[in-house]
């Protein structure tokens, strides 16, 4: 087995022994739920494998990847119900499988549930992991307003989309990161760097996530292909093909985009325009930008080759995934 | 000007000073608003007071007053989406005069905002507050859910009632004067004796908020008179009822909990069979016996008379209000 299986192995036994349903059920019964339909365990992941990385005890992070992982689906949780998202994880999501009130509530103590996840750090520890956890909560909530901000604006410009991306999902990607490094006792340079290698690792995981959901494969994504489309969410793929496509297919998109019409038809003709402005291509090309920017980052650690090499394969994993 | 009117109006300007609306607007903005309609401020006042008796400085007290005063106003954001209520405060709910969305998001970042207050107070002390915040965060979260786990039961006891408001309402009372407590550093125990302090005031304090709510002056109460009737809310006043009252009225007034009926007819009805039963009485009470068992706690504290008799006054004060 790869270290990153073993890691992904060892968290879930330790998630699972953490995370049990208690009275009253009806509050922790969903946060069980979303914790076991699964998910990529991506951030969790990363924090234990910096700890590792930086010659810290990995068991040490546990309880900080537990907390990130928490945070992460507490915000899903919420997400879903704003985005009135029947599906997560090709399961029932928590507001449709329940009710939105307790969505909401169960959500509410999951955040909760998260920042108790700290309790076992000693005082310096906890308050540093506190201190970054509650800044980057607090960032993914702004981002996650930027999001729904920018569905009733007409004028989101690419860097004020990837602003947006950076606080909705590369922040916790890079905290993750961070407090691996910080548990295992780092210079604030080296965290500093780390959490830089997590922004930019986190831009472009969403950039691939934008791109699956246009084109990727319906049976491995877990979602429902297209829905970014269907909800006529300004992702680069859309903001790239206003800028670069001809007059009369940005009017089209632009048509598309304002008015109510069949789903099937929308996503093929949609899909067909993007082909026709290579919008795969050059998203593949940012993505492969950030992800660059990253590797940059890594060479600048003072953590052995072999060390680098692991995040690194880590890193063009996750460019290469298919969910 | 009295002691705790110079704790509130010193309160309200370190939370003017502090609470600003920053970038994203949408984000920050109902946050904003439903801090400056009002509110007693009483668990802030209970902070800095309890500090203040036990000979800390009051101005220590004012971030961890803050944390509760946000945290307590981020309940109410999701429990008025819960309720579906229109009024908080004499004034439009958050999720009315924007929308759920919103009144979700805000009240996530509320709840983040409220854990920050901590970050001024040093490694060790911080812990403690945290640990005592997060604890009580989700006792609230718990109490919550047993209030809306009760809507849908039949035979909640007046036992297991006191048990939710226990958690929904006075665990913060008690954590806000504890944290006032340990902020001055006091020992262990004291620090015990002033949370069950808190406790037992909180319950008198929530039924005399039942009380209100049905025997209560519409002038100046801020919420609908008859709500918990409306709602067949199965308070105090209610459940005390079906014990008391004959068979004729036990189920006459189960029937007006089952069936839908005019509001006005339905509140008249109710009122008048509680008043037949002497409710009012046996509410006012139950509110002195609680408002006693917090007294008896009081006298056992290492502090001087005068302190003492402080904290009985406001004590008193509060069984006493109109809103």
């Amino acid at each position: 087995m790869n270290i990153v299986d073993t890691y992904k192995e060892d968290f879930i036994s330790y998630l699972k022994k953490e995370v049990t349903v208690k009275e009253p059920k009806n509050l922790y019964a969903p946060i069980h739920y979303i914790l076991q339909i699964g998910g990529k365990r991506l951030r969790p992941i990363l924090t234990i494998m910096t700890c590792d990385l930086f010659e810290g005890k990995p068991k040490d992070a546990y309880d900080a990847a537990l907390a990130i992982e928490l945070f992460h689906n507490f915000t899903l949780i919420h997400d879903d119900i704003m985005d009135s998202a029947p599906i997560r994880r090709g399961k029932q999501t928590v507001h449709e499988k329940w009710d939105v009130n307790t969505g909401i509530l169960s959500g509410d103590a999951m955040m909760i549930l998260a920042s108790q996840c700290f309790n076992k750090y000693e005082p310096e520890l906890f308050k540093k992991l506190i201190l970054l956890f509650n800044k980057t909560a607090l960032e993914v909530c702004e981002g996650q307003q930027l999001d729904i901000d920018f569905e009733t604006r007409n004028n989101v410009t690419i860097a004020e989309y990837i602003r947006m991306i950076t606080y909705k999902t590369s922040v916790l990607v890079a905290a993750a990161m961070e407090m691996g490094a910080i548990i295992a006792n780092v210079e604030k340079s080296e965290a500093e760097k780390i959490y830089n290698f997590g922004l930019n690792l986190g831009i472009a995981f969403q950039l691939q996530d934008d791109f699956l959901d246009t084109f990727g494969d319906a049976a491995t994504f877990g979602k429902q292909i297209g829905g970014d489309i269907l909800e006529n969410k300004k992702t680069f793929l859309y903001l790239k093909a206003l800028e670069v496509c001809d007059k009369k297919d940005k009017e089209k998109l632009l048509g598309f985009y304002n008015t109510k019409i069949n789903f099937e038809t929308k996503t093929k003709e949609v899909t067909e325009l993007f082909n026709r402005s290579k919008i795969a291509e050059i998203t593949t090309k940012e993505i492969e930008t950030y992800t660059q920017k990253a590797f940059i980052i890594l060479e600048t650690l003072s953590i052995p080759e072999s060390k680098k090499e692991q995040l690194k394969n880590f890193g063009l994993s996750l460019m290469k995934r298919s969910i």
